[in-house]
């Protein structure tokens, strides 16, 4: 009875071997097997954590039980239509989640206090303290309102920005006004100045940070323009309908996390475009021990009967 | 019976005309004057409502009642030593004390999250993610734990970090760590890796912000070095201890609002220094709207026999 790690990210946080000594230090009488070591005894695995796993690695395993996804983010998995049918488990973990609170707070308010107007004009040696609105002149719409968008939602209207969420189905959630459905999203979009987009990837959703969606923001904001800050996934965003929105005035400013290519390639205009700021998808990193930890614990808790959490619809692709 | 109005600050805030109109609206009743007008009449001024008053202005004014100063330091004020003995209110109003929160709470995030750090590899088209710690992994400590500490500390708290707070008199307050009085500052400051400064000026504090003070911060924190914030006063800081802490590596960076000369001085090395972020001391620009209502709910709160509240103690000098 074995844990399969299957791990095929880049960046420092997926080395193979911390997380397998992670798990087999949490996981002291289960075997924790390599793709190498599963493929030789096939039979024993019963369950996967992986990160974009070899698509067709997984249908190799008969007795597989639970598939745990290492990452937020399932769509790239879903590809994969060998997937076995099993319950897949997507991470939803308290540190995931403040990270991501932390990056979407910290973002809303430089766009609100104009702090690269004063970066800008730190450079130019420059003294000048322009009239400046409150977090209550300021309306957020929050594109997602799953755990990440309702926690950072929670901390927004505690600053006191006006608040406002859009999700696939009703949610009704204190101090933040609900839009749901495709009929909602209009008035959802007129109503915001700084949209936040925290949506899973899914054929709903690909895309849907298009010129149209700009030019259906808010035009009579305090920001003078509206603006986009994608902490979701880059299959969201089109990234031509951004550069013009940017270009043309529909949009004042992005902030983006995520891209359509990671790395972001060196020609993209975006790296220097004078109204966008970039980081490297890494909102919501969240710690190798953290995802660890919630990873035994819902083994831990499916093998003393108790149900799964956060098991993935597929129908719903997240 | 009239209200003197005397402004003599810098800036579109303090232009006197908007605020004139604002009181004769709020306060139709009365006369609202101009310091020349009021000379003219000086019996009939009860109330002044004053930003940096010429010295020995007030004293002309022998049925004053009550003096309202517009912003929130005191400091200057207490200079004039004819200043009337009647009591002196200081601006505590929500909005001033939430922009103080926006700001403090911006300013720990973008050290926190390093994003210097990523807009320097925008600037080189780097894509690179380097390990990201928690909020829970940062200590901050508030320098002063009124109204601005304390709200500002319960958003952090709830963001995630650790929070402690340093008070003359010793606090209470949930989720933040209390340390009080001379005994308790070096202990306060071993532990803090990120030092917000939002205490009054008085004889006690000016300077306060020291070669020793840096000296006792944590060493020991994620942030490599600790990280020094002042949205306080000017007065608090010894600005040539500054840059000879961030040269020595005694301090990785610090945000200023709020300097010994204001505006900063064209040849301050700090405008240029790499590790210092300086904002034109706007943290928590209140609008002559929010602060005019508060005075005049004071004025009618007075007149209807209520005591006056954030009224100063001038032994205490805030």
């Amino acid at each position: 009875m074995a844990l399969l790690l299957a791990i095929n990210g880049a960046g420092e946080n997926w080395a193979q071997r911390p997380w397998s000594e992670r798990f087999a230090q949490r996981l002291p009488s289960r075997a924790v097997w390599t793709p190498a070591d599963a493929l030789q005894n096939p039979d024993a695995v019963r369950y996967a954590a992986v990160w974009k796993p070899e698509p067709g690695l997984l249908a190799t395993f008969k007795n597989l039980e639970v598939i745990f996804n290492l990452g937020a983010g399932v769509d790239a998995l879903l590809t994969d239509t060998t997937l076995p049918r099993v319950p897949l488990v997507r991470v939803v973990n308290d540190d995931l989640t403040k990270r991501m609170t932390e990056y979407v707070v910290m973002h809303v308010l430089i766009h609100h206090r104009k702090q690269a107007l004063f970066v800008a004009q730190q450079a130019a040696k420059t003294w000048n303290a322009p009239d400046q609105w409150a977090a209550g002149d300021v309306r957020v719409g929050l594109l997602g309102l799953g755990e990440l968008g309702r926690d950072a939602g929670e901390v927004l209207v505690r600053i006191g920005f006006q608040v406002a969420g859009w999700s696939r189905r009703p949610k009704t959630l204190a101090g933040i006004e609900c839009f749901s459905g495709p009929d909602g999203f209009k008035a959802f979009l007129a109503r915001t100045d700084l949209l936040v987009a925290l949506l899973p990837l899914t054929p709903d959703t690909a895309g849907i940070l298009n010129r149209q969606t700009f030019a259906d923001l808010a035009r009579d904001g305090v920001l003078g323009k509206p603006v986009l800050i994608n902490a979701g996934r880059g299959g969201l965003q089109v990234e031509a309908d951004i550069l013009a929105a940017l270009d043309d005035g529909t949009l004042g400013a992005v902030t983006l996390d995520v891209f359509e290519t990671e790395p972001l390639p060196q020609q993209s205009r975006l790296w220097s475009h004078p109204n966008v700021t970039i980081t490297p998808h890494n909102a919501a990193d969240s710690s190798p021990g953290a995802i660890s930890d919630y990873v035994v614990g819902q083994i831990l808790a499916h093998e003393a009967g108790k149900p799964l959490r956060n098991v993935v619809d597929r129908d719903k692709g997240y």
